[in-house]
Order: structure tokens, then C-alpha cells, then sequence
């Protein structure tokens, strides 16, 4: 059964890495813990295939064969998302069609590296969009830092007009705050139909954006019970409760959020776990060494004293 | 009287925003206070002129009125680190005269953008020094996302090794960690003679710095008492207690390392505290709107909540 | 006798250099032959502390030094256009007060490096124009590779229609072909008043731009007589005459518009003719060595014998 | 019959852009007139699948089949590199072995996006070498502009000292003549084994590139004819009359390099000449509208003229 994303997605949608084995093959049946472990969390949805899960380092085949498995595993429970994003249209829209076909709820794009004007980067999802089809729920990935391109408020506004099957804005310009305010404005005054806002930049101003209006976050982190429970209680209205507990958790969100480094953080802390068999990341990827894993050890020590402190539960993958 | 900086710099080097008036002109009224607010803090160093202090805003005159005002109200009781940054070395060159010649302790320069290969950044130095000779104390910085400059530990070395007069490595590449780790690692097997590493990125990593070796930072924060503490803390021994005071800013810190954005809330700080009389940043610059302002108060009322349960005092420009 | 450009500039605006003594100090004396050579070569205006004259390597004082020296020795004969790009509007406000009070004809700026959005950039001049004022004729320059700000045709409409003072856009995006027939388009289809466009980039394609509407060049270029010949004969109706011409000296224009390394081989053509005593750039700057200074002497051997197979004289700096 | 590349390496070679159909399905029937043509115009090789063959939009399985049927239409004639530049070696890894397999006689290898430092580039070739093995010849692809990675002589020595399989280096930084200069003379003063040095960019500066030691080019371009004659008149000892025959083909060599939109002038002269059926890249990629294709027939006019002039024939394409 296929669960499709919509502008009401709300919630943590936790982007996940790409596990490997050892000798570097993709690794199906650490997949299958991963998507029960975060299923065990309590997420939303799933975003597979972003940055953080590697995508670039797959081939087309591997891409559809672990979007295949984790949508075996999700079995329709929660929703997933798919990143296309690549330097041709051909190769995304091929990727498209063949994981929407799989029961995949919509895919993530961000703009080509390259693009310059925001003419054209209107005129590039104006073109993936008339090649896929205007059935296929998107999420409009805005992630500067990694694509190199940048949308004004304004081009976005357009394209959320222009374009019905963009349903979810992915938020992650920084910085941002003021962007992430702009768009709701321009919601509220009826400029354009309102969309999901999903925020990410490894959550490091999580609370922040929930005060400015976005609907949750769609990002990677490693213990995500925090951001599951952080929005539970800010969307019941307890915000303050929600930014206590996220602070406990900020030196580790902080440490997670340092570029491409943050990715072997989050899959020693699956391996660690044992949810995921081995930590690697593709080559050329992050790892951590032996220094790296003593100061994680010491975050995650401090973590546990003040939860403690706080009454609050060990989160699974720091136990 | 002047004081030279040198290989034992240590502690907290607040890099401090130039003031203005509503107008535009060099406000060295509230340059004064500024001064004394900073001493009052228990600073040990100031660094000015740096990419926080607009330094590519002024003229050559205005960054030397403003030096000679600093330099006059510090009297000598700290050393004064001046920017002089700059496309040439002839601009640089006469700056860094004119500064030494005011009392200036030493002088900051970042490697110019457009420099490609790390031939060019080693060239680039050493012909900097021949120009202004082997006695102006220097801090070498290395801040790739402001300098698009990217520099290995071997590129970091071999300056140091050639160049006596380099004296601090002001560290905020990121991820940078291992970066400090490695250097220290080389000082210790003998590769070349110590230098201070100072560390910055808005204290972002301030304790997992100091951890791995870091004889303090030079940054900007709007609340520096804490950094005064927390380093007093960590040099005395107690890291755990420096690491959870620490914790507690942790909010404001991350709020204030947005890129661009973070001096208008130090600058904001400052004036809420009646240190400077304008929280303005020279044109194109960043500043708070009303939705800003209110998110930065609820950050200082949760750190005043947070201090008052942990029985410590609020700092004087959050009060 | 101050000649303030306007919307009907055409023809050759040479980008001048800065002559320096071999010691690094403004060589004003070069300077007065310098002006006397462009004047000779039948310019119709200069531009001078563009990047070519390293105006991000002098001071403000320099800068007006060397802007009161080129504007004595012209005389307003002919316009004269003051590069005043700097990171801060205070900074280039202050210089185009100054230059504009010494009898320049106009500024012009490039948007600062950091601007990311079109908007940014629309608000980067509408503030920078707010300062100055809007009786300063301005060149808007769009010169990506530099500036890293990319601007749509639609923002350069925009900007055009809102600011009176805006008179010249110095085209020199590429491949910008299209975007000089797409501006001449919208003039002509009324949906903006009508400016002079003059392209750069070393004139690398300056026929095809002449077939497309331009109204003339405003870049450097070693031997300027060609440029003068190129556009009289284009003007006089003699496309083919002035393309025949222009091919002539192609290899010398394609060799100058390698980045950075053009300026040395424009110094050496001025000094090796006498224009200039000194052919160094201020450091960091691009310098021949002799092997540069062999090829460059066998590109112009080849030109001599082309243009005299043409029948055409010999330029004064190839002699 | 495989026809492996090494350190002699001369001459010719040319990259091929990628044939596809309206539809953008890949079109191997006109491969195998494109790999007729090139043999026709005399090249010592083909590069399939560089930037200009759109590499990067194709997938793995387009990129093998592509390959397969242009090693079939070449049979062991003259040897075919293959790029297989990807973010990830596991990727760039399998289509090399899947290629060599087929009978390629070498890959090609840009540095990945994101390489900052130069110790990162050297273990970037490492660590792919140990992945491929060392019996894969490989083409070192120095082209900053678009891999944003820069690497200095020194880093290129190292490479070719410590890995016996990098045979070619592919030169096309630029400014670069020094750098080719400096990389001869190390060979020269023995500093490590020669390989050959094939210069790109479009052939923008090939007989400079010849003149300072380069063993011929591997780039694109639209009439391969004159690269061919060129070298042919150079290494036959008549560098004058190479150099009066690239000269009168260098507007449009100039032409063509203007960045992305050389490939749409590349694919319509092969279309126009009825080697390939459609000129159409992929999206997003460049097209020709009618101003251009009438700017491109002129340019061609003007050519046909010339060469007459010269007694010269008129090259295929340009019929």
C-alpha cells in the first residue's frame, strides 16, 4: 500500500543513511533493523536516498534495490521519501518512476549544481515536473550548503503556485530563520496555497522553527527518540517543555550537525546499537578514529547524567 | 606600553565589533565602554578588526582612529590583536605599521581569496613577511568559509616552521576537529616548536577544543563572561564543571554562529546593555527584525531560568 | 570640465591599469603617459580602478590620489568612470563623493561578494543608490566570475527601470550572448527604457556582440587601436571590414584573457612601449617570467606579419 | 583487441559528446557514425563520457552500454579512454572495471567535488587506485572549473611518482601555461617519469601548449580535422604553419569554449553534417536558438573564406 506525502506532513521525518557491509555492499538485512529501529522511535515518515544516505554514491540499480527493501520492511505503515536528485533529468525522472512504482510516497529534488539564476532554477523543476508528471508529490529541497544554489522567498513562492505537486518544503538555508517567518507570511496574507514546512540542518535550531511555523523536521539524527518526543510535546503545546528536553540533547545535535563528519557519527551510533552491522561510510566518506569515539562516549556520558538529572529515559542508541 | 603577543597566548581573545553611530561614522564613545566592558569580563586579549569587526567597511583612516582609540583606552593591560586583512599586501603592509606603531600586540591576517593551491597560500605568506619583516607577532587564520582558503595541517606546519613571527593559529576550519588534534599531535613529536591555537567558529566546540588541546579561543560571543569561566574552569582542572556552564549557553552560542547574522546579536546585546549606544552594522549588513528580537529575549529568559537553577550569576548584557 | 556619462555611451571605454614604481608607490608620471597613450589610440572614455587597476589593492586616499591625477591630464576630453566596488556602501559612498567632486562622469559598481539572491542584490543597489544619491550616473557591472553573483535578465530589467542613474551596463557574464540579445529584446519590446550596454571579458567576443546589439566594449586590452578601428569600421556599416581586423588580433586578445594573468601581459605591452616605467602588479599579482615574455614576443612577430599581409599598420605598443 | 594507453600518448584525441535521440534515449546508430566520423578525421583516440559526453546524466547502465557499442565500432583501431569521474570510488570503481572489461585502454578521473585540501587529493587517487588496482591506466583530469579542485605541480609529481598508472595528464587548468612549463621541467630535472601531458579547454591555447612541451590534446571540439593537421604540421617540425592553421579556425575554437554552450555548437555541427540525427543534450543542458545557429553559420562563412584564402580545404562539418 502506497502512503503519499502531502502538504499536511507534519512531524519528524527522519532522513536515514545507507547502511553498508564492511566490504561495502549495500546491507539489506541491516536495513531492515534500521527501518524497524526507527519505526521503534516513533517517526512519521522515512527520507531515504538523501544526502546523507549516500545517494550519489549508488548506482541506479542499488538506489531502487535498498528503496525496494525499505519500502518492503515499512509495508505502509508510515510514508517514504525518496531523493532523486542528480545532475540529469533523465537519470532522476528514471529513478522516479521506477521507486513511485515500488510504493514510494513522493520524491525530494534539490536544484543541479550549476544552476545560477533564479530563472533558471525555476525553469529546472519547471522541466523535471512536465518530464514526470504532475502526480508525483515532491519535496522542494532548499539545502544551499550542498547544492550551491539559492532560492529567493519570492522564487519559491512561485514555483508552490505554479506547481501543485510540491507539497513539502524542505527548509535548510542558514541561516534561515527569517526565510522560514517570510514563507508563512506569505501563506497567512493568501499569496499561495499553504505547503508542509520541514525543517533539517541536523535540527540545530529545531525549537526555533517550530516557534516560526514549520510543521516538523525532515533530517538525520542519531538519537531520534529527542525529536520525536520534542515535537509531540511542542505541537501539545508544551513548548517550553520541548525546548528543556531538546537542550539536554543540543551538544550532541551541535556535534552531529558538522559537515559530512555528521554522518559517521549517526551510523556509529546505529552500529554501536547494533542496529546497523558496520559503521562505513562509501569512500571517499567520513570515519571516525579513535579520539573521536572517546569524545563521543564522553557527549553521550554527559547526555545520560542530565537526562538523569531530568528524570527523562537513556535514549535507545546511547545505552 | 605595548604588549607583544606571543606562543603562550592563552584564555579568552573576544573579537570585537567595531561601533557606529546611527549615521554610519565610527562611534569611539561607545568604543570606550566597549573596552571596558571587555576588561570587566575579565578578558585576556582583545582581537579587533576581524571579519566581526567589519573590517572591510572601513577606510584605512577609520581603522586606524579606531585602533589608536582602543590601543588608548586598554592602556597596556592586554594585548590588542589587529586585523589587517586585505587583497594586497602594500594595503595590509601599511596597516600593519601604522598599527604596531599605535601599540598594537600583533597582527591578523587570512590568507586573500583567489589563492588556489597551497603553494600559493605558503607564497603568499612568505611574501607578506618580507614585506612587513620577521618582528610583527602574527596570528595565522584559517577560516575557509569566509576565505575560500583551504589549508592542510602540512601547509599549517611548514609556516610555522619557516616563519618565527607566527605565533597563534587562529583555528576555525570545520570540521575541524581532528585538524587541532593533529596539530597538537605534530607539536608533540617534535615536527616543529609550539604555538598558541586559539579556536573560534563562535565557540561552537569551545570544551571538545580545549580537550584536544586548545590554549583558549579568539571569537566573538555576546556574553563572554562565560567564556572567561569556562576556560578558568577548564585550566584549573575542572573540565566537567567548565562543560556544563557551558552547556547552559549552548543555546545562545549556536543562535549567535549563524553565519552573518550572529553580529547582529552581538551588536544587539551590546546595546541592550547600554555598552554601545547602536546596534547598527554598516550597510549591506545583517540586523535584528522584531520576530528576531523577541526569539533572542525567550533565549536569555531560558538562560537566566537555567543559571538561577544551577546557583550562577546572569551576565551583565543579559540582564 | 566634468562629462558625465549617459545611456548614449558607445564605442571604446579601455579599462586602464594602475602603474606602480618598481618599489610598489602610485607612479603618477606613468600615469599622465598612460592618459596621453589611450588618448592617442582614439578612446571615447576610461575606466579606471576596475579590477584591472587592482583597486581592491590601494587605499581610499590612492585611490583619489590617482583619480584627481587621470582626471587633471584628461581634461574632460573624454568621460571618466571610477570603479568604486568595496564591501560596504560607506566605503564606495565615500570614495564616489570624492571622485564625482573631482570631475569623474560616473561609478561604477559590482555587486559584493555574499549576495546570494537576486533580491539581495536588487536591495544592494537600491540602498547603495539611496546613499549616494540618484544624480550619479552609474555602469552596472555583471561580471560573475569576480563577483560570484549571478544576475537574471529580469533583475537587471528591474534594477534599470527602478534607478534613473543607472546608464551603462557593462556586460561581461559568460556565455552571455543570449542574455545581450534577451536586454536588447525587452528594450525593444518597450518594457524598459533603452541603456548603453558595453561588453568586457577582454573583448573575446566582441563582433558577435556588436551583431547583437551592443553598443561598444568597456574592457582592457593591450593594444587599444584595434578595439577603436574594430568599432569605427562596425559602426560605419563594415561588419566583415572590422571582423577581418578583429581575427587579426585574436590570438593576442584570447592570450590576455587568461584571469588574473592578462594584467601582466597589459603592463609589459605599456612598459616594453614606454608608456609605463614599471610593468609590476602589486602583490599578490601575476608577473612574467621569461618564458611568458618569449611567447609573448612571438604572438605579436605573428601579428606584425598578419596585419602587414592586411596592409594595416603596425599598433604602437607591438612595435 | 584492447589497445591500453600509455605514457606516449600523442596527438589527437578527441571527446566525444553523446548521441541521443529526441526522446533522450541514447542513439547507437549514430555512435557508430560519430566513431566513423572521428576515425575519419585522423584522431589518435577517443574520451567517451567525459564532461562533454554528460557523464553525469546517464546511468551506469547507459554508460556500459554507450561504451560497449563504441569499442565495437572501433575494433582495436585506436584506443578509447573512458571517464569515470563519480562521487564515490564504489561507483567509479565498477564502471571501470565493467569498461576495461570491454576493451577500454584507460579511464579518466576528475577529483570528486568537495576535495578542499591537497593531502585530500592525493588520497583521493589513492585510495581509488587500491580500489581498481594498478593496472588500469589512467588519465589525470586537472580541469578546476569544473571540479573546483586545484592542484598544485608539486601534488601532480607526487601522484605520478608514487602511482606507476597515471600514464596521461590532462591539462587544463587556466591560467596553465606556467604550469606546463614547471610540469616538463621536472621531468626534465628528473624528478619523476615522463607522461603525456594532453592539454583541453577547448584547444583554446594549443599551440602555446605545444610549443611549451605538450604531446598534443585531448578536448572537444567541432571541426577535429584542423586539431589533427595542426599537430601533424607541429610534430612534423613546421610550427608556423600549424599555428596559420589553427589561427584561422580560432574564432571558432573561441566560440566553442564559451562553458556548457560549446557542447550545443559541438552537437550541431555533428548534426548539421548528418553524423548524428539529433543535437539535442539532455536536460538541463544547452540548445542553440536561431540567433545562435545564424551566428554560427556566419562564423562558418567567415571560416570557408579564410581557408580559401589560404588554399586550404573546407573541413567536413563545416560543408
Amino acid at each position: 500500500m502506497t502512503r503519499l506525502i502531502d502538504a499536511d506532513a507534519r512531524g519528524v521525518w527522519i532522513i536515514t543513511p545507507t547502511p553498508f557491509t564492511d566490504n561495502g555492499d549495500l546491507d539489506l538485512e541491516s536495513t531492515d533493523r534500521m527501518v524497524d529501529y526507527y519505526m521503534a522511535c516513533g517517526v512519521d515518515g522515512l527520507t531515504i536516498l538523501g544526502i546523507m544516505g549516500e545517494a550519489n554514491k549508488l548506482t541506479q540499480d542499488e538506489s531502487i534495490d535498498f528503496t525496494g527493501r525499505v519500502l518492503q520492511r515499512v509495508d505502509g505503515r508510515i510514508p517514504v521519501v525518496v531523493g532523486v536528485s542528480a545532475p540529469g533529468h533523465r537519470v532522476a525522472g528514471s529513478l522516479t518512476a521506477a521507486v513511485m512504482d515500488l510504493g514510494a510516497g513522493g520524491i525530494m529534488l534539490s536544484p543541479a549544481l550549476g544552476l545560477r539564476t533564479e530563472d533558471q532554477v525555476y525553469g529546472y523543476y519547471e522541466s523535471f515536473i512536465n518530464e514526470i508528471g504532475e502526480d508525483v508529490p515532491i519535496v522542494l529541497q532548499d539545502y544551499p550548503p550542498s547544492s550551491q544554489v539559492y532560492m529567493s522567498v519570492a522564487t519559491i513562492d512561485r514555483l508552490i503556485k505554479d506547481f501543485e505537486s510540491i507539497v513539502v518544503f524542505k527548509h535548510e538555508d542558514c541561516p534561515g530563520l527569517r526565510k522560514l517567518t517570510r514563507l508563512r507570511a506569505d501563506e497567512d496574507a493568501g499569496l499561495r496555497r499553504r505547503v508542509s514546512i520541514l525543517t533539517a540542518n541536523g535540527a540545530l535550531y529545531l525549537l526555533q522553527e517550530l516557534r516560526r511555523g514549520a510543521d516538523g523536521c525532515m533530517t538525520g539524527f542519531g538519537l531520534p527518540e529527542m525529536l520525536v518526543e520534542a515535537c509531540r510535546l511542542f505541537f501539545a503545546g508544551d513548548a517550553e517543555a520541548a525546548e528543556d528536553l531538546y537542550d539536554a540533547y543540543l551538544p550532541l545535535v551541535r556535534h552531529e550537525q558538522q559537515p559530512g563528519f555528521g554522518l559517521a557519527v549517526r551510523k556509529e551510533l546505529l552500529c554501536r546499537n547494533g542496529v546497523i552491522a558496520c559503521a562505513r561510510a562509501r569512500a571517499p566518506g567520513p570515519a571516525l578514529d579513535a579520539v573521536d569515539r572517546q569524545e563521543l562516549e564522553a557527549l553521550l556520558a554527559r547526555l545520560d547524567r542530565r537526562l538523569a538529572g531530568m528524570g527523562r529515559p537513556v535514549p535507545m542508541a546511547a545505552q
